[in-house]
């Protein structure tokens, strides 16, 4: 019998600041994990006990080795697991049983492995919760921490004399990853606070860092690369708690693609979720997701070097005018914005340049009037203070001495701190061989750099992510949830609902439906008529007549109710011939509903992160462009006209060329409450198309004119 | 008096092959480009002659000084000018007249700063010319030919002991930014052919070098990055003939964005043009225009390694799971496919791998049975010789030996060589000082790498790219012309033509319009309608409205002769109260034409490259989307059907979600023809606009319903 099972407090802390670590698998062949482990544990200094473990030597590098957990001298805080698959669970025993509070089983081929290794996974689990023991991994690379000169973590990344220290925390599901991650940074001068390789987050897991860090002293900023989410509520939750301590957090996730979330799937035994409801739920929480995991870490590097910008405007200082011109192309398929200079800035700049040279952006440093020197630094400091310029971008090219230019550069850029300025400054060194020496001065004088100015705009394209993330989450988001409604209407209410049923529920939460009445024969359809607006439409509503737009089975455009009647006898007829064993309910008579635009709401419910609501034009080109913003239900109104202003055919409802404004308020009026329908029919809503809502000129209201809902059950 | 002037010969060849140079400005200052390059042009070892020129000095690196061209042993072939703008002209006449065949112009500052220097830069071209001198510059950095072992630039990425040779030609209109790839380039393991910095271009242009690296027997693949053509037609027949020759021309061009045009103009003074136009331009002459210049070199360096692939389906080994998993979305998002490999492959991964796992693209070395050696060149091997996969792609993460891991993608790669499997390999070191001595054994061992997957990935979307190129240069293109159509009826057009004689003009070039005619009056309009099918449309003819379809203007949906009548009253009265004063010549009555969709065709004549044609979808949505393709007119029926299959409203055409296909045969008919009117029109063709184009279903047709030309005079 299994005795009951209490899971302890995440230790991260305790494990990071561990006074003895037990190494079982330690030895000195450093082709094996153990042997390199051991070996970088012993290398960084670690000032706590340390135990080999390991029955065939006496000592390992001056230590003396244990047989095993309970020889040594006190029980290990923390203990690597780093052996064989088949001896981790008798390694975890002993460790559990011991007193060990903790343990990094690096050894994989678990639940990445397929069933087997998932129950052997889950035995062991159960064994270190039996007590009291947490894990971390299996499948995992350890954690490197040099913020605590601490290495668990067998990467030849190691191999340097000092770890790079830095305020980003990084935590990622894929081991080597991480470690190339941490070895590209530190090679371009950034580096952590720690570093976590969560592997197969047998029981801590993704969320348990990233609570961890939102309240570690020696972190600023939050790196995740993430396959899979397991709970989406605590994800969320966590997100929103590191933005409450301040600290942005980023993150990119594997499986956009489903050839990507098939790669992730297979790696870590993440079910990679939808891409999608991630964004969204990414969007909701504050979080920056962005595509390129070493852009990440340099945006983490640029939020832990400079202040953040007031402004995303970006003024260019470039040796070659070349690459000034393709540097403004990438901004500008990224829509970001160039500065124009202040006119003070113009007035510094004209020491150097002639007034055409210094107004450009970029600025071309070889228009300049004299040498180099001054010039540099001068240009610099001139647009680090210039108030119309937000971000730097200095993308360098050849120039006859590199290490001498990138000391201009931090001339320049340590003049404009003094005064103040304290704005990012993103430097690009885009030769080869020739600029080794200037990305030496750089990293030793603590500023990092980009090989190529693509990553840096990417670095831009993520400030403005996080303005936007930060400013949503200033914004109240309260939304007026028509509360109370749906526990009415609800009992009766399961399974598929038709037309009718559907814009019943719709109506009941205040969304414009078009007028519509079921009659059974052409008399009852003229009669329904006479108390409705023409033109009417008549649509048949039988279970078994799926697409009601098929050529023939729908009426539009009918003036009178006489017509009406007609038209359901010709409708009859002709269903008769077609579908001679349809069986047909009735015949939907409604007012046919004019707009200018036919746009589209729907909402689903994920498995991981709950009801989305999403909006977008409506018809079938849209839907073939994929014109559609997603977002986590309920959304207030504000945050409505917000996903509306992201659509590409948002110019439309502003009055596209000269046409008139559409009713954009009633709109996301209707966003909102659908949303909040969403988010209310909780567990039992599955899904909801309302396609085509019409959206009429300013000030005339929308028209849900078909609506399907999904529950469970029925 | 200016003597008459004549084009000598471009010498390119000759200034490659000069048995003497003169470099005027010549020093041991190596903080001058004058001493910089005499520096790198001795220690490259040059075998001709060299002779300084330099007053204050007897000698310079052990070579005698002279004080002008005028006391050097013999004229030299070729001459080097780095000295102060004033100075120039006076050199360069000296050098024509001492008769020296070519000159390179380093110095700068002039048609690039403004009209004086433009001036100067004219006299010394006129200056040259009288004297069949050739010049490379202003402007520029000069060359470099390392199958020459020629050095004629003074970039500090030449501190080098070996130029990196390969069978690469670049062309650049900026110095910098050459002399940057250049370094980058070699750092990673690819060297060139020649490099030309063409700088001004004042009188050896970009066409002049694009034909001579055609000719070039040491070149396979010409870059070129590009600021502003001047000649549009050279530089097609320069493309074709670079075509002509199997050697693929890959191009970048600044100026994508507005901004980016900007910064080259001021750059070089290079009217940047249109970009839409120039990729046209690109598209009809088989050049593969790419984003990213660094991505430009490295197509260049795998298309001179590697044999072209079959296919362009890929297949991955990775070091990493989640390296692999980003790497498969970076592909998706460029719609590349991963392929699935073959029976036969399976099999021979199944040696290392669980069927599961072998199955997998990507590959992930992770989980291979055993160790790693014979695992990570099986794999590559085995993935080489898959003949479902065109290209293998390799990310690779830190792994415990990287020049280990290195040494075995070489062994496979040659084990595949040695079989004939010469596809691309791709290799993707993405850490950073980790994978220094791996760099170090591919660059040695003749293998390039990259430092991240995007660069790799946009590599396969320009192999994609050509692969389209060379297919389209394939195909026969010719088109039928309405050829005599024009001249009859060209006599009496000019300035802007109307819409009834719009449409006249296309109804002659055979492209469908539908019926209408000019009636004064009712009478007359009831007349016209008799003769045509319902139902009819009424618009007001009159110089003085120009929106026609403005609120009131138009009658549509007349179902009879008698409507029409009453529309002309109507109309008349309507108009002569909003618009007292407009002339009103008639009444345009149409026969109103039905279609499924509305597209637009579109033309107009660009500057530097002649009539280009457009199609997209019509309507204030999808102009919006900007969803339009655009060639070079004319084009026959066969290219209008590709410029349909690349639209995103593409699936439409061919029927979308079931409904019926449309006639894309009568559109892209009409998209030829209409490119044949723009092209025959020839320099009096301003623009054209057809739209809406209507398209009915397949064999139904299309009708042109509104057009306008704009030719010039009238």
């Amino acid at each position: 019998m299994t005795p009951p099972v209490t899971t302890p407090p995440a230790p991260i802390a305790d494990m990071l600041q561990a006074g003895s670590i037990a190494v079982i698998g330690a030895s000195d062949d450093l082709s094996k994990f153990g042997g390199r482990l051991f070996h970088l544990l012993v290398r960084h200094g670690f000032d706590g006990a340390i135990y080999p473990i390991n029955r065939k030597r006496q000592s390992l590098s001056g230590l003396p080795c244990y047989r095993q957990i309970r020889a040594t001298p006190t029980p290990p805080d923390l203990a690597v697991v780093a052996v064989p698959r088949d001896h981790v669970k008798a390694a975890v025993r002993e460790c559990a049983q011991a007193g060990t509070k903790a343990a990094i089983i690096v050894t994989a081929k678990f639940s990445d492995a397929g069933p087997e290794g998932a129950r052997l996974e889950a035995e062991i689990v159960a064994t270190a919760r039996r007590h009291g023991m947490r894990l971390l991994g299996p499948n995992c690379l350890g954690l490197i921490s040099p913020a605590n000169h601490l290495v668990l973590c067998a990467s030849p990344a190691l191999y340097v004399d000092r770890l790079p220290r830095g305020r980003i925390g990084m935590i990622s599901q894929s081991g080597a990853l991480m470690t190339t991650l941490f070895d590209r940074a530190q090679t371009r001068g950034v580096g952590f606070s720690h570093c976590f390789s969560i592997g197969n987050q047998a029981d801590l897991d993704l969320c348990d860092f990233l609570d961890f860090l939102a309240d570690d002293a020696a972190t600023e900023v939050i790196c995740a690369y993430i396959e899979g989410v397991k709970d989406g509520g605590r994800f969320v939750e966590a997100a929103r708690r590191a933005q409450a301590a301040g600290k942005p957090l980023l993150a990119v996730k594997a499986g956009r693609s489903d050839c990507g979330a098939a790669a992730a799937f297979s790696h870590t035994a993440s079910l990679a979720g939808s891409y999608a409801a991630f964004a969204a739920a990414c969007g909701d929480a504050g979080v920056v997701l962005m595509d390129h995991p070493d852009a990440m870490v340099m945006l983490a590097a640029a939020l832990t070097r400079f202040a953040p910008p007031a402004r995303i405007e970006t003024g260019m200082v470039t040796t070659s005018g070349g690459a000034g011109a393709l540097a403004a192309d990438l901004l500008a398929e990224h829509a970001l914005p160039l500065s124009r200079y202040a006119p003070q800035t113009l007035n510094r700049l004209g020491a150097h340049y002639a007034p055409e040279n210094a107004a450009a952006n970029p600025l071309d440093l070889g228009t300049s009037r004299r040498g180099e020197s001054p010039v540099v630094e001068d240009s610099i400091a001139a647009l680090l203070a210039d108030p119309e310029t937000g971000i730097l971008l200095c993308p360098l090219t050849t120039a006859p001495d590199m290490a001498a230019l990138a000391e201009s550069v931090l001339q320049g850029l340590a003049r404009a701190e003094a005064l103040g300025h304290r704005k990012p400054c993103l430097v690009v060194l885009q030769p080869g061989q020739v600029a080794d020496e200037a990305r030496k001065t750089l990293r030793e004088r603590g500023l990092f750099y980009f090989d190529e100015p693509g990553e840096a705009v990417r670095v831009i394209d993520g400030y403005r992510a996080l303005a936007e993330a930060r400013r949503r989450a200033r914004r109240d988001s309260a939304a007026n949830s028509p509360a109370g409604v749906l526990g009415e209407m609800l009992g009766g209410l399961a399974g598929a609902l038709d037309e009718a049923k559907a814009k019943e529920v719709l109506a009941r939460f205040g969304v414009p439906v078009n007028r519509g009445e079921l009659a059974k024969d052409a008399a009852a359809g003229q009669r329904a008529a006479e108390g409705m607006s023409a033109p009417f439409a008549v649509k048949p509503v039988s279970p078994d007549i799926v697409h009601k737009s098929d050529a023939g089975a729908v009426a539009l455009g009918l003036a009178t109710p006489l017509e009406v009647a007609r038209a359901i006898d010709d409708l009859r007829t002709r269903l008769s011939e077609r579908h001679p064993r349809a069986e047909i309910e009735g015949f939907l008579v409604q007012e046919m509903a004019a707009g200018q635009l036919e746009m589209f709401i729907g909402a689903r419910r994920d498995p991981l992160f709950g009801a989305l609501v999403a909006v977008g034009a409506g018809g079938a080109l849209v839907e073939l462009l994929k014109d559609t913003a997603l977002r986590r239900a309920p959304v207030s109104r504000d945050e409505a006209r917000e996903m509306l202003a992201g659509l590409r055919v948002a110019p439309l409802l502003h009055g596209f060329r000269g046409a008139a404004a559409l009713d954009l308020e009633a709109l996301a009026d209707s966003v909102s409450r659908i949303s909040w329908l969403a988010h209310e029919l909780g567990e039992r809503f599955i899904e909801l198309d309302v396609n085509p809502v019409l959206v009429r000129e300013s000030g005339r209201g929308v028209t849900a004119v078909d609506a399907r809902i999904l529950l469970k059950g029925g």
